[in-house]
């Protein structure tokens, strides 16, 4: 049986209309799926400790999606199953002046996870090729420059020991119409709105060929992308755990084996 | 009655004899306690949410105590009610080259947290005055000195809006003995013992005194020091979830109100 990661996992060109955000793959029933995912959220507190403790390899996750796509969501849900000790979140905003000011990477490499650790990123480099093909702030030439120089950034990272997972978070145009409505009508979710969010939404179509672009340029064996249906939240929430579970478990991180002379320092400890 | 952090709070000179690891103040039933907690886990979760979109003040968090104390399970076990979107952990070792090269407050302000957000130090600035005062590093004077640039320095995050809540997790050397002994005994635990934790133990006496001078003298109003039983570990993640969420409750942040044109917002939704 195919995992979720398999069956979500992008080759070969991608056209988002062949990607329904309202399937669920692998996962029919949404009690039976959070009873999975609570599963696969120990697990993944369990092998995060003995990544920890090998401190050879790292994990970065990098999140993208549309505006309401549940990348905070997901974190909150999914995410919070790391040890926050040894997991840093990293949301990559409009670049600062200073952050300007260096090639586009520079934000980006020092938020790479260190050995034994974990990095989340919500939103990443990836904004630096979407951005400028949405609002043609680049040549289509500098904008295949900028893949090229993705992938063997990732590449490097690859070869260093860092797992690196992509997740694009699928949804609808309608979805994203409730979630804003919702966002207007809650109280206390009002403040998170701006009028941005409605230009950007005017943009929709853009950004799908901006995302179609990257994804299919930038899916590789040592840093592939998935497209998870995220018009459900419980099954965004199975999903990524799964795939989070399944790469932590393939890396099969070890805790060491010490040699101690426990004799001798039980000793010590006793008298 | 008197609230948890009322009890444990450091005023006037502190004698370490006089606290008793084993108390367990306001709370006798580990049960009972372990149900207030989740209450207190989920206000804080709550309470979180408001700071982060009031955007104007900050919570640091100062954790010290001897090894074992339970720094870390603390972390695990109660400031995962955070969002750790908005919530930055920084363990701080021994300094690197870099960090070596300036003042001892330079890696510690910039790990301060932003307006919105919470920052937990694991270990801090406090090492600064311990370690020399142990291993006789500096003159009395210069500690001296180092006491008053750490209360100028926290009055002054305190002025711009952080809450300030600093934790001496206070354990037994007796309850540090079992510790290391059960460290030494458990398969996946072992790798983390160090001959370093047994030299350090052997200096328990000189550490008792070096906290004492830094709890006195670092104990403010607008930073005060709190010093929390640990030996009972149960004790330990309910006192410190009570002294945060009663901090953060009286930070009282606020969702902010907005006044937007909510029919006309609705009507570009809808079209």
């Amino acid at each position: 049986m195919k995992s979720i990661a398999q069956r979500l996992r992008v080759r070969g060109r991608v056209r988002l209309r062949d990607w329904d955000p309202r399937d669920t793959p692998g996962a029919s029933d949404p009690d039976r799926a959070a009873k999975r995912m609570r599963t696969n959220l120990e697990r993944i507190d369990d092998l995060q400790y003995r990544l920890h403790a090998e401190g050879r390899q790292s994990l970065l996750i990098v999140l993208q999606g549309m505006d309401t796509s549940g990348k905070d969501g997901l974190i909150r849900h999914v995410m919070t199953a790391f040890n926050p000790q040894g997991c840093n979140i990293w949301p990559f905003k409009v670049p600062t002046a200073e952050e300007a000011a260096h090639d586009f990477l520079w934000r980006i490499h020092h938020a790479a996870p260190p050995a034994g650790e974990v990095a989340i990123f919500n939103r990443s480099h990836y904004e630096d090729v979407l951005v400028p093909y949405v609002h043609r702030l680049l040549g289509s030439g500098e904008i295949e420059e900028r893949y090229r120089i993705i992938n063997r950034f990732e590449a490097q990272l690859a070869e260093r020991g860092t797992r690196v997972i992509k997740l694009f978070l699928h949804i609808s145009r309608k979805e994203q119409r409730e979630r804003l409505l919702a966002r207007l009508d809650h109280p206390l979710k009002r403040w998170k709105f701006s009028e941005h969010d409605l230009s950007e939404r005017a943009s929709w179509r853009r950004y799908e060929r901006a995302y179609e672009a990257a994804l299919t340029r930038c899916s590789t064996d040592h840093a592939p992308w998935h497209i998870v249906p995220a018009d459900h939240k419980w099954y965004r929430d199975f999903a990524v755990a799964a795939i989070v579970t399944d790469a932590l478990a393939e890396m099969d991180p070890r805790v060491p084996k010490m040699r101690l002379p426990l004799a001798r320092l039980k000793a010590r400890l006793l008298r």
